[in-house]
Parts: structure tokens; C-alpha cells; sequence
């Protein structure tokens, strides 16, 4: 029988750092660890080359008439540096204090172990199990997934034969109040560059006379912005979906105030964010945020220039249902709007990804028209969590943004049921990255019995 | 007798780069070489210590009935890095098409080495010329003068009882046309940092509840203009003294009109610059400008962080009558009103300087209390330059700013004949600076006739 924590322990050992040319080798061991699981498992397991990392697709399919889930994973992990303020070496996994640190150890790895041991105690118990399951594990999540459109093309068919998706890349507020997340935010990538003069002057013979595209820069970007925080867009609000009543219910639930969340940001304030509390405003408002700013002298003391150009990268964060292409027409539209005629302006687009929402069963005043066997997963996930974890889970949209869900829904029609597996403590993407070993357990324990209660073995 | 071009390239053999301790021997001998030639012209030399480059204080006194002249100018040149894009090594120079190339050779061991050619030609006529000249050439000037203050205090009544001081250490149009410089302007500097959060935090979970640093700085700055381009600070252009009418009759001398300045800076348009024109602003209006800012990711493509913290370095160059102290607090107190109340914010106050302004004799209509002396050095000037130039010298207000001249008058009552001998075609502070053999030919013809005219022998 599979040993979740030796198990994981082994998978961890993998470097495999997706971003970096240099890992190679251990995006290879990861990957052949995580199929080697697989066939274990009793899965026929595929290998699709991509350009960069291979994606692994796995099934176990039994009848047609089954009830078919989908799992969505990913077996690279983040860069590990800075190398010196980990504890103990990042691919070197230690368990301590109940927590098993190491780089993946939550994101993604642990979650996958998860799935994994809960599958395995199931199939021991019942090795017919009527559950037809597909794995998709890739390698490219940590930089942004380019490979997963054309792999979601080609295998639409095939995946569309699921009734939903279980996905465990996302977080609760801790390990005993689990959080199954009901919507990811949209993402819109941009850059501006502001010019002026050919070259960099002396802003005493010249200034005064030119337009200072560091002052052209900032008084575009600061127009981007009404006093009430919201987006001076036009039409950036048209169509965003307001939020349900139950979510403000639900939101009630989570174990965070106004006072705690300042605390841990350790902020002198919030954000007017538009009418939202502080809390809403990350799960249920659209945003445009200013992520790098740079032009002119910045080394030490003073350099008396007027810099030739400048420029500012942004993002916005969208919410259902705003069309990203759309609204990156719209900002792009604005910027050019507040542009003085005296500097030029580029602006270059970068990826945008919508945003994705799922109703669970019950909970919307208008509900959609819901496929039962995703209805099913839904209720089957709440009645594992609260048997396992002690407590419901909370419904509730998540600020980041997981393109792929998307893209999944887009090709294939399916919807996600996401359960949060990550903690505020388990430092992701940072130093002592680590996953919480009784949420593990706990987890598994869930999972088994979603399984069962999926296949209607329980 | 003194050869004007070999003791100039002399002089510029010695590597005399004061901001780099590298080049301490070279500053050493460009220091014994200028020593030198003072002695050679009957000179008594003081080479008065400082903490980093020694000033050269050097009198040859008669009389003290004599009409006194104080020539201010400095020993040490820029950096000539980048040296790959010099024609030739930048501390080997050579004549090439009526020029010297070579660095120091117009900014501002030319300049000096004009002065002292004159005053050889003249003291060999005239052994006994009934004219006390002071030297004080300082070793500092390109790192901002952080030794003349004590110089000034210590050396103030000995330098107070010259009549008035030449300086030629800024700019003229061209070759032909020579430029007096009537004002200087002052500076102000400053720099701002906005803090958020204790640590960059992810754009998606945290986006849209916290005030985004980028954001707040950018409103901040954006603040800081008006739409006619005025500086929107309260008080700021309180103590401007407004331009003479005689001044805007000067200015259309200027050899340079809007589409020449407009071709040469290559900018799609100019500054709204609060009603004056671009060659105005430069010269008559006050400033605040951006000259760097930072903060958040400046690397390839996007990172979706919210940066802890973002800053601005910002100066404003001063015109008469503004007050240096008073501008920087009216300005720190207009960042502090635009600061939202959820960021946190710090100033670094910079050094300030006070604007500079002479009135030649008969060019105001408010003619103030002018020591005779002065005018008849400006009027000794002025012939002297129509004689030698062919046309008479422009009167005008500079740009850029030398506090060492406000402190010069500061602490000895001193007023200045600025006579511009750089021009444009001279690459100051740039790769192939150069001198222009034609105009330092007639400027030393000039100023024999200025030293003559000014000691009553001509």
C-alpha cells in the first residue's frame, strides 16, 4: 500500500523546477515518478511530448456508463531560491512539528499525493470500483501553462467524456476550515512605454520645455483610477456579474476579519475598493494593478535627468463574466485617451485569460442548468469535507487566477469542484515551503470517500 | 610666451577626474600644472586643503585702489567613460578640423586656459597693469562643489574685496554668437518612497484590498502638475521674480526657434509650460521634474505582484526670488496632502541651492543699486566681445544651475560676467568632447581687451 508521506517524500526529491533549463533531469524523475504512481494504480498511462514539458494523461476507464472525473495537477514546482533561508535543502524533504517542508510540498505535489493514496485505499477495498478516472498532470503550470491549449484541443474529445473535475490548486484559511473555491479571476497582462526625446536630458537646460515621460507616465497610470478605487475605464464594469447573496453569507464563515487580515498584511489601511470590504474586494471585484514601474535614475542619491522614456506593467484581475479581450481593448483604449500628444506611447499586449465560475448545486437564486453528476461531486465533496474536517466548507470564489480551469471548461465543457488544500502556513512559493501532514490525512480520508460516493460504492 | 593649444592639451594630459579615487594622481598634477602657470604669470599661489580636492587660491595683487577681478573656474573634469566611444583616448588629445578633442578640453580647462593665455599676452605689454586678479580654481566642481562653502567662509573677506568675478563655465549658442549669462537657476531635491505592506504580495489574492505603493506613488506625482503645466504646489510661484521685457527682446536674438529646438530633441511635442514657450521655460520658469522612479517587477514580461514599495527622485530647479528651504518644504508638504492615508510614506530631503541673478547695467527697467565697477566689467565685456565675435554678446538667463556662484554672492557680495564659451558642438560630459580653436582664438583676443579695458590701459 502506498505511503502518502514516504510517498510524497519521494516525489519532492525531483527538482523539478520548471522555469530552469538546468532541471531537467528532475523534471524527467518527477515525471516518470508520477507515472510510475499511476501504473501502479492500474492507469494506461500516455506521455504527450509539448513543445517544453511533457504532459502526463492517464486513465482507468472501465464502462461508458460509469461516472467518468477528471483530475488536473501539476508535477513542476517553483524556482527554490533564495537556496540560504530554507531551513534544510528545499529537494531534501524533513518532516517536523507535523509539517513535511520541502519545494512542491504543497503546491502541487502534496495534493497529488493526496488523490493518489485516497485512490489507492479505495481501489485495495474495491478493486472493480465503477469510476472511470482520467489524470491530467502537466509541467508547465508555474510558467503559465503554453502548452496546455493545444494538448486540450487535441484531447477535447476525450476529456469531454468526464462528468467534472476535481482540482486541489487552491487554499483554505487553514487546516481545519476547508474552502471549495467556486470561481478564478481572469487575468490581462499589459505594458507601456512613454518616450520623449531621443535621448536622456539635462533637466537644467531642458527642463521645463519637454514632456517628462516619467510625469506623462504617471499621470496616464494615475487617471486609471477613480478616488472611490474604482477602474476609470469606460465600460470595464458592463459586464461583471454581481455577487449572489449566499456568497456574502458565505463569506461570513471564513475565519479572517478586517482586523486580522491588516495585521497579517501589516498595511496602515485598505484600498477604497469601490463600495467591496476589503475581503469582497479580493474575491468578487475585477481590478487593474500597477506590478512594475521604472524609468530615469535609480541608483543612489540624485541624477539631475530627464529620462527618454518610462515605462509601467499592469494587470487586471477580471471576474465573470468580462471578456478579456475585450476589456484589454478597453484599457488599452483609455491609456491612449490620457496620453499627452507630447510623448509616445507603446503599449504592449500581453496573454489575457477570462475568468471562471461555478454555481454549486443550491446555491444560486437563479440556479443554471447543472449536469447532476456534477451536482453529485459537489455534494459528495461537502459531505466528505464535513465528515472529515468537522465542518461544512466554504463556498467561495478565490482573487488568483488558474487559466487552465478555464480553458478546460472552454473545450471541454467541464466544471470544477476545486478543494483547497493549501494554508496561509504552508508558504508557497517562498522558503520552508511545507504541507500541513493532518490536513493530509484528513484530506485522503475525504477523498476516499468521495470516490466512493461518486462510483455509489459507499 | 604662453601657447594657448600646446599648454591646453598640457593640461588635459593630466587626468584630473575628481569623483574617482583612481585618478587622484591626475587631479595631483592638472592641480601642479595650473599652480605652475600662475606662478609663471607672477602669481602668489595658496593650495588650500580641503577633506577631498585641494583649491587653488592664487592672487597677484598691486594696489588696492587697482580694480579687482576674481576668475572662478575648475581644475577637474567628468569621468570619460564610455572610452570605446571616444575617436581617440579621451586623456591624449588631439586637433582635428579646427577643434580639440579631449576631455576637460571645454568643461573647463579651455575656458581657463583663455583666461590665463589673455592675461599673458596683456601682463607682457604691460608688466606693471594696474589690475589685482584673484584665482580660485576648485578640484570639485563636477561632484558639486561640497568643499566651497567652508572655502568661502573661511576665505570670504580677502575674496570680498575683488569688484566682481568672471566665470566661464557655461554655454553660448555657437561659435560666433556669444551668450552672457545673467541667471542661473537654483535646485531643490527630493525623493519619496511609498510603503504598503510588509512584503510583496500576490496580485491575485491580495489584489484589490490593498492601496497598490505603484498606484499611490503615481497619484502622488500626477498631483504634483497642473493641466497648464504650473507645478501644483501652494506657494510656489510666490516669490518668482516675473522676466524683464528687456529679456524676451534678447531672447529673439537666439539663434534657435521652436522647429530647431523641436528637430534637435526629436520630441513629437513640448510641455505645456504654463504660458511661456519652450525656449522660455527653460530659461525664465521654475520646475519640478521626476528624474527616476522605481518599484515592483522590471524585468522580462510580467510578474503579478504588489509591490512593498515604490519611489520617485524628484527636483525642482528655482528661479529668482525663490526661496531653496521654503520651496522644498512647500513641496514636501504637497506630497504629504496627495499621500492616501493606507500607505505610508517617507521623504529624503536633498541638498538645496538658490537661484542666481544679475542685472547687467542699463538692461532693467528697475535698474538696482549696481556697484560701478560691475557695470563697467559688463560693459568691458560687451565691447570686447562685439570687437572680437563681430556681434554683441546676448544677454540671457541659463537653465542649468552652478550653486557655487549664489554661494559665492552669498558670502561676499559678489556679482558675475558670466561669458559662455561651451557650445553645443562641444559634447560636454560626453564621448569626443571638444574645444573650438576659432572661438577660444577670439575669446582670448576678448578677454585681453576685457583685462585691459577693466585696468584703464587700453
Amino acid at each position: 500500500m502506498l505511503d502518502p508521506i514516504e510517498t510524497l517524500k519521494d516525489y519532492i526529491r525531483f527538482p523539478s523546477v520548471s522555469t530552469d533549463r538546468a532541471y531537467v533531469d528532475g523534471m524527467q524523475g518527477a515525471r516518470a515518478y508520477a507515472v510510475n504512481l499511476l501504473q501502479g494504480l492500474g492507469f494506461a498511462v500516455e506521455v504527450v511530448p509539448t513543445e517544453l514539458h511533457p504532459i502526463i494523461f492517464a486513465q482507468r476507464l472501465g464502462a461508458p456508463t460509469w461516472p467518468h472525473v477528471l483530475i488536473y495537477g501539476h508535477y513542476d514546482v517553483q524556482p527554490a531560491d533564495p537556496f540560504e533561508r530554507w531551513t534544510h535543502p528545499p529537494f531534501e524533504p524533513q518532516v517536523r512539528d507535523g509539517r513535511l517542508y520541502g519545494r512542491g510540498a504543497a503546491d502541487n505535489k502534496g495534493p497529488t499525493i493526496v488523490h493518489m493514496a485516497a485512490l489507492a485505499r479505495v481501489l485495495a477495498q474495491y478493486p472493480q470500483l465503477p469510476l472511470n478516472v482520467t489524470y491530467v498532470i502537466e509541467g508547465e503550470e508555474e510558467i503559465g501553462s503554453p502548452s496546455m491549449a493545444q494538448f486540450l484541443e487535441h484531447y477535447a474529445e476525450r476529456l469531454a467524456q468526464a462528468d467534472c473535475m476535481l482540482v486541489s490548486d487552491t487554499g483554505s484559511p487553514n487546516a481545519e476550515q476547508l474552502v471549495v473555491t467556486t470561481a478564478l479571476r481572469g487575468l490581462v497582462d499589459l505594458e507601456i512605454t512613454v518616450r520623449g526625446a531621443k535621448t536622456d536630458l539635462h533637466s537644467g537646460i531642458h527642463g521645463g520645455a519637454v514632456y517628462n515621460p516619467l510625469q506623462a507616465l504617471m499621470e496616464i497610470c494615475a487617471g486609471l483610477h477613480k478616488p472611490d478605487g474604482s477602474v476609470n475605464v469606460p465600460g470595464f464594469y458592463e459586464d461583471v456579474l454581481p455577487l449572489f447573496a449566499w456568497e456574502r453569507e458565505q463569506l461570513k464563515r471564513y475565519p479572517e476579519t478586517i482586523d486580522s487580515y491588516q495585521a497579517i498584511l501589516e498595511v496602515p489601511g485598505f484600498y477604497p475598493a469601490n463600495g467591496l470590504t476589503p475581503l469582497e474586494a479580493v474575491r468578487f471585484g475585477p481590478t487593474l494593478e500597477f506590478n512594475g514601474i521604472g524609468g530615469g535614475y535609480q541608483g543612489e542619491g540624485s541624477k539631475t535627468v530627464i529620462p527618454r522614456e518610462a515605462f509601467a506593467k499592469l494587470t487586471c484581475r477580471l471576474v465573470a463574466d468580462q471578456d478579456p479581450a475585450r476589456i484589454q481593448d478597453q484599457v488599452v483604449a483609455a491609456i491612449e485617451a490620457l496620453c499627452p500628444a507630447a510623448v509616445s506611447l507603446e503599449v504592449r499586449r500581453g496573454p489575457v485569460a477570462g475568468a471562471y465560475l461555478v454555481v454549486p448545486p443550491g446555491r444560486s437564486n437563479t440556479p443554471p442548468d447543472q449536469a447532476p453528476a456534477l451536482a453529485q461531486a459537489f455534494q459528495s465533496a461537502d459531505r466528505a469535507i464535513q465528515h472529515c474536517f468537522g465542518k461544512a466548507p466554504i463556498y467561495l470564489r478565490e482573487g488568483g487566477s488558474i487559466p487552465v480551469i478555464a480553458d478546460f471548461h472552454k473545450h471541454t465543457g467541464l466544471d470544477a469542484v476545486m478543494i483547497g488544500l493549501f494554508t496561509p502556513m504552508d508558504h508557497l512559493h517562498a522558503p520552508d515551503e511545507s504541507f500541513d501532514l493532518t490536513l493530509m490525512n484528513h484530506a485522503i480520508s475525504a477523498f476516499e470517500r468521495i470516490f466512493c460516493d461518486i462510483a455509489g460504492v459507499s
